[in-house]
């Protein structure tokens, strides 16, 4: 098994199946040159039962829910990598997040909830590829009502 | 003319002028390598008759009117891309949108409008270099009221 | 001294301390190539007697005030950036920025806010360089309710 795949399950954590895009005209990631951009994820996430995927977050959802929603989200996002790559190994650094909270008006924490995502990108590829840069930002809404949206850049070895 | 040109004539579309930036301080596009990187498009739309440049989407604008924006849009940023390379066939892939849409609260699918453009794009480049990643979202408002706005990057020849 | 801090201080203007990340997950700025991306900005922003940090653009804090604000948040994009190159004059060109504006219902003007950082990158990188490709939107909500971020990408000199 992967190094990362191997953290993953000491963590106690299982990818869940990558999913395709929700339309024919867009891609769940892309590759350019030796990096990977991927779609906002989110919309698509598994069924789980201790995590929200809907919701306005301060409202339906509190910051801790909207937390582990985002982690939910990063496992996504290593599924499409999985995909794409093979073997999350090939992965060489977290380069980059744009995270995007449906908030309720007045929820001031969007850097809190999006960390459930950094959070988890940062255990696994470590202190020197897994730290990245951020935005985070709180929006108005996101397709169905979704409570948590994230997209991301990530290099892979050459 | 060229083959994307051929394409849209073919299907009853016309490219609007290309606009300059709306400040000296910035542009329309860069080139960074063989990528060309959009600014938000959509404050500088042509005066279209069947075309609803402003307004909250889901209120002042319905979903479908928005898509037929979001279309507009991605004409204005061929346009652009047009005045750039000279010739619309030196663009090589469609890599990544990111499409905001002015939502009035509750409005929950700015995924189907930005399909406006992700759809116009596809049917031009195709499935292997027309289908891109892409978030969407609904923010809370936009310069001068636009409906829809957005950010594009894409891959040219070398 | 550099040219670009020549300018800044013909301009009467001090770059402010550098700041650490918020937390040990992510960085200010990540190198990717000879490209240098900058995290989401403004919320530590230092404490200026004429700069208003928190709150709602054009409720709590008026247009010409928000515009001083994006201006101080370009300083400490500067700051962020002299740390990671040792120079100022290592930067080859501004490319691109993506600007947030806390909005109050009815804000509709976040191109003239956001102004308050192109307009200071245009005036210390000049026409040739200075001018760069932009968003910017107006958000519902920003961690603690800072009024203003800005993520940037800037081109260094290989």
């Amino acid at each position: 098994m992967s190094r990362i795949e191997t953290k993953l399950a000491e963590m106690g954590l299982v990818l869940p199946p990558a999913s395709d895009a929700p339309a024919a005209n867009r891609k769940t990631c892309i590759q350019v040159g030796n990096l990977l951009w991927l779609s906002g994820h989110g919309g698509r996430l598994p069924n789980l039962p201790d995590v929200k995927r809907r919701g306005k977050v301060g409202a339906d959802v509190s910051k801790a829910e909207a937390y582990a929603t985002a982690r939910a989200v990063a496992l996504t996002m290593l599924s499409t990598m999985k995909r794409h790559t093979g073997d999350l190994d090939r992965v060489r650094r977290v380069l980059r997040l744009f995270g995007m909270v449906n908030v309720a008006q007045g929820f001031l924490e969007p850097s809190g909830v999006i960390d459930g995502a950094s959070d988890l990108f940062y255990a696994l590829w470590g202190p020197d590829n897994g730290r990245h840069v951020r935005t985070a930002i709180g929006v108005a809404e996101l397709t169905n009502c979704m409570a948590v949206e994230i997209q991301g850049e990530f290099e892979l070895f050459v």
